[in-house]
C-alpha cells in the first residue's frame, strides 16, 4: 500500500450543497494535515439532531456546502507538524468542543469550552482560516471542527482524542457527543446522589442523564417525554417512573404536576428537548430554595426561554451545559476504559445502523420515536 | 405605668385603606400576643419599594386595609405562651423572612425560605388564621408578617430576634431588609474574592452589594445606574468605576460595552433594580463559561426574564436570592455586631429622616434620587 502521508486522499463524503438538501455521496479531495492538525480515516459515525438543524437550513450560522457530523471515531492517518499529542494509528474521536490546555478557558479550571479555535470553527474553517475538503474543484466547509461524514477530515489537534484501541469505534464514537453531554449534565452537578430528579425529553441525551443519575445514585428519577414508548425505555435506563405530560388532565401544566407527586418539587431537573417551553417547565418544576434546572438541549435560532424572576428570586437555579462541561482531551480516555469495564451504558443507544450510502435513510431513522442512535459504517 | 402584657393597646398606625391610597395616621387597637407571638414596639422603620409596590395597587396579592412596613426595630413589650427566643425589653428586628428550624425548608440547610408561616403571611393574617389588628371596629391585615408602620405590632415568635441592645435601632432597623439582602447576596455566593462584579442599580441594595463585594475582595466593581448623581454613591461604597447606560452611544446595549470592558464579560452580576430588561443584561454580561448572575430585585407582577437558551448553555447561571439567603434568627445578632465594631456600613445609607406625621414624605423621598434610605422615628 502507497503510504498516503503528505498526500492528497480522494475518498467519498457526504455533502450538504446548501440549505435543506439531502446529503450527496460525492468523491471529494481532502488535502494533508497542515500544522498542529490529524487527518483521520474515519470509520464510524453517529448523527445527532444538530447535523439535521444545519441540514435543514434552521441554523442561521449554517454554511454551505459543508460536510456535517460531529460523532466520529476513526484511526489517525497521518499528523502535521508540531502535533504531539496522537500519532499516527492511533483509534480517536474527534472532538466538537476542543480542549488547548492554554487559553483563558481551559486554565480557568470552571469551564470546558476552550477558545482557541471557536472563531475559525465557526466560519466551517481550519485554525489558518482555509478548508481542507475540495469536491468538485470547490472547496467546502468543514463543520463543527470534525465533518465526521467523510471517510477521511482532517482537525486541529486540540480537537482530538486517542483512545483504548481495543475498544469498538462503532460503540465510542458516541461518546463524540451524545453519551459524552449527558454523563458530564449529571457528573458535573454536585448533590445528585440521594435527591429526585427529572428528567425531560428522552432520546440519546435524556436517556443518558437517566442512565447517568441512576449511576450516581439519585433517589427518584422521573422521566418526561410525550412519546409513550419512551416509558420502557426510560424504565430500562434507569428511570423509576414516567410521566407523560400529554396524558394529564386538560390545562394541567407538567412542572405543576411534578410539583405535586414531588411534595415541593425536583433537587433537579435537566432539559434535552431543546423545545424553550419545556426548558420553562423544567425550571418550574424545582423545588423552591434549592432546585437545579440545566439546559442541555440547543433550541432553534431566535428562540428564548421566560419565567417569572419570582422564580429565581425564590432559590431556583438555572444553568446549562455543553458538552457535559467534559474537557474531551483530559476525559474521554476514562470514559472509553469505564464503557469497557461495563461501568458506562453506551451498546444500548444504538438502535440503528446504516451504511455510508445510506446516510439520509439514518435522518430518517433519527426522527422516528423508535430510534435512539443510528450508527454509520463509513467504509 | 400600668402593664400593658394582656391588654389591648391603642396606638397609632400609618393604614393604607385601599390600593393606591396615602398612608393613614389611625388610632388602632392591637391585641396581646397569643401563644407564639410576640408583640413589639416598634421605634423605627426604615421604607422600601415593596411597601410602596402594595400600596400603589400593583401588587395584585396585596390586601387592604393594611399597616405596611417590614424594615422595622423595636422593643418587646409583651410574648405569648410558648415563646423562649424573645423576653420584653429585647431590642429586636421583626423578619419577614421567618426562621423556624423545623421545617424541610430551615431543615434543608439550603435556603433560608421558612415554610412554617408562609401561608398565613401572604395573607395578611397571624398564623391562627386572623389579624391582631383592629381601627375603627374593622380588622386591618398585617404585612410581610412585619407591619412596622404601627408603634405596636404583633409577629410570630419564628419572624423575630434580639439584637445587641447598645445597637442604635434607627441604624439596625435597615438590617430587616435591604443591606441585609445585599450583604447576604454576596457573600453567600462563592468565589467572589478576585473576581469582578457588576451591579446594576444603585439604590440601597446596590449600594449595599458594592461595599460587601469591596469587603470580601471583589477586584473589580462595577456600578451601573442611569442616575448620574449615583456615581459618586457608588465609588463611595467601594465601586471601582461607575457606567451610565443612557450615554453609552446610541444602539450599543449595556451588556455588550460591559463585556468589551471587561475582555470577556463578568464573573458575576447582580441585578438591584426590578427590571426585568436589566435582569436580562445582567445575565447577559456574565462572562462566558462561568458568569454567574444573581436577581436580587422583585419585579413587577406578570412581568417576565427571557433570554436565549444559549446564555445559559454556554455556561452562565441565573440565580436569585430572597433576604440575601440570610437566616434571620441566626444571623442577624451577628451582623449587628459587625456593625458594632465598623465591620458593616449602616449609617451612611440614611440620608433621610421622617417623623411619624410624614410618612407620606417619606414615600416621597424614596422616589427621589438622592435618597439611598428614609428612616421613620414613629414615637
Amino acid at each position: 500500500m502507497t503510504s498516503t502521508i503528505g498526500q492528497v486522499i480522494k475518498c467519498k463524503a457526504a455533502v450538504c450543497w446548501s440549505a435543506g438538501e439531502s446529503l450527496s455521496i460525492e468523491d471529494i479531495e481532502v488535502a494533508p494535515p497542515k500544522a498542529h492538525e490529524v487527518r483521520i480515516k474515519i470509520l464510524y459515525t453517529g448523527i445527532c439532531h444538530t447535523d439535521e438543524y444545519t441540514r435543514s437550513g434552521k441554523d442561521p450560522e449554517g454554511l454551505f456546502p459543508v460536510i456535517l457530523g460531529h460523532e466520529g471515531g476513526g484511526i489517525v492517518e497521518s499528523i502535521g507538524e508540531g502535533v504531539t499529542n496522537v500519532a499516527p494509528g492511533d483509534h480517536v474521536i474527534p472532538l466538537y468542543t476542543a480542549e488547548c490546555r492554554e487559553c483563558k478557558f481551559c486554565k480557568s479550571g470552571k469551564t470546558n469550552l476552550c477558545g482557541k479555535v471557536r472563531a475559525t470553527q465557526g466560519q466551517g474553517l481550519m485554525p489558518d482560516s482555509t478548508s481542507r475538503f475540495t469536491c468538485k474543484g470547490k472547496p467546502v466547509h468543514h463543520f463543527m471542527g470534525t465533518s465526521t461524514f467523510s471517510q477521511y477530515t482532517v482537525v486541529a489537534d486540540v480537537s482530538v482524542v486517542a483512545v483504548n484501541k481495543t475498544a469498538p469505534l462503532d460503540k465510542v464514537c458516541l461518546l463524540g457527543c451524545g453519551i459524552t453531554t449527558a454523563w458530564g449534565a449529571v457528573v458535573k452537578q454536585q448533590g445528585i446522589k440521594g435527591s429526585n430528579v427529572a428528567v425531560f425529553g428522552c432520546g440519546a441525551i435524556g436517556l443518558g442523564v437517566i442512565s447517568t443519575a441512576a449511576l450516581v445514585g439519585a433517589s427518584r428519577i422521573i422521566a418526561v417525554d410525550t412519546n409513550p414508548g419512551k416509558e420502557a425505555w426510560s424504565i430500562k435506563m434507569g428511570a423509576t417512573e414516567f410521566v407523560d405530560p400529554a396524558q394529564l388532565p386538560e390545562g394541567k401544566r407538567v412542572q405543576d404536576h411534578l410539583v405535586e407527586i414531588t411534595d415541593g418539587g425536583l433537587d433537579f431537573t435537566f432539559d434535552a428537548t431543546g423545545n424553550v417551553h419545556v426548558m420553562r417547565a423544567a425550571l418550574e418544576a424545582c423545588h423552591k430554595g434549592w432546585g437545579v434546572s440545566t439546559v442541555i438541549g440547543v433550541a432553534a435560532a431566535g428562540q428564548e426561554i421566560s419565567t417569572r424572576p419570582f422564580q429565581l428570586v425564590t432559590g431556583r437555579t438555572w444553568r446549562g451545559t455543553a458538552f457535559g462541561g467534559v474537557k474531551g482531551r483530559t476525559e474521554l480516555p476514562g470514559l472509553v476504559e469505564d464503557y469497557l469495564q461495563g461501568n458506562l451504558k453506551i451498546d444500548e443507544y444504538v438502535t440503528h445502523h446504516r451504511t455510508f450510502a445510506e446516510i439520509n435513510e439514518g435522518f430518517h431513522d433519527m426522527h422516528g420515536g423508535d430510534c435512539i442512535r443510528c450508527v454509520v459504517d463509513m467504509s
